[in-house]
């Protein structure tokens, strides 16, 4: 048995933990709608544990503001998805952990849960890193094709969010 | 797409959700071998935020201690695979996500970090519970068959850590 995971999400995390094992970095991940795919698939690769430090499964809004530190007038200005709460996780997932930098996932991956401004597959990223600028917010919200449904969402994110961490 | 995992982790999660949600019980798992497979395969099963509270991958000794609020003295003493470890993690999920019942799990996945003792497929599973009896620790040791290689024990780990969460 070689992966749990689809082969291209594997390949993405060997290169992560590569590159960022060869810059001396330790990494760290802040996921919601992923639910801890992106660490599944860092974790999958053996001597990830010289590279990845934690990850954060933080699902409800309550698991973001106990884990990470979030505050909750972020949700109630912003909500739940939105860059602003994406680089709170982020930022908070650096501090927690003590990692070097740290990618944040939150997002819509369906069947329920959508709205005209937020549909099903909108998902916001956000990386921080610890000598990063802090008025340098590296953020970005997608519209992730939903036409293959919650896990073909959840991937097409896993891999964005993988993406973001090589450096 | 229907699942990015394999078919008997996810029909597995989907027997907890349900199950847990039937029983009005909200879950949480602390993961170290399994390194957020548990936590993915959860939420996978759309739904699964009713149920599904929060997932901790603190694969470092530092994650669990920061995360988990596991204390230092139990690596030193009994290391960080034993069942003082699991039941210390397991417990740390609980409090830090207000959940119900929370399930941690750590091991040795290989290739590397086996030792005569502690051979590689070594996975310790604990299992706390909010209004559990606290002299009561729900913990176990397994040696899981190792020939299928880092992806085959985490396989037969987040399995078994699906079964501690069926209620």
């Amino acid at each position: 048995m070689d992966s749990l995971l689809p082969p291209e999400l594997v390949e993405k995390a060997r290169e992560v933990i590569e590159k960022n094992r060869a810059a001396g970095r330790r990494i760290a991940v802040a996921e919601s709608c992923t639910g801890g795919l992106v660490s599944a698939a860092l974790t999958e690769v053996a001597g990830s544990s010289e590279v990845f430090e934690a990850g954060y499964v933080t699902y409800s809004n309550q698991a973001k503001r106990s884990a990470l530190r979030v505050n909750e007038d972020v949700f109630d200005t912003f909500g739940a998805v939105s860059v602003a709460t994406a680089w709170a996780m982020a930022k908070g997932a650096l501090e927690a952990s003590g990692a070097d930098v740290a990618v944040a996932i939150t997002g819509i991956a369906g069947p329920e849960g959508g709205s005209p401004a937020k549909p099903v597959g909108t998902v916001v990223f956000a990386r921080a890193e610890r000598d990063g600028d802090p008025d340098n917010v590296v953020a970005d919200s997608k519209l992730f094709d939903a036409s293959g449904g919650r896990a073909g969402v959840r991937l097409q994110a896993a891999v964005c969010a993988l993406e973001l961490l090589t450096p």
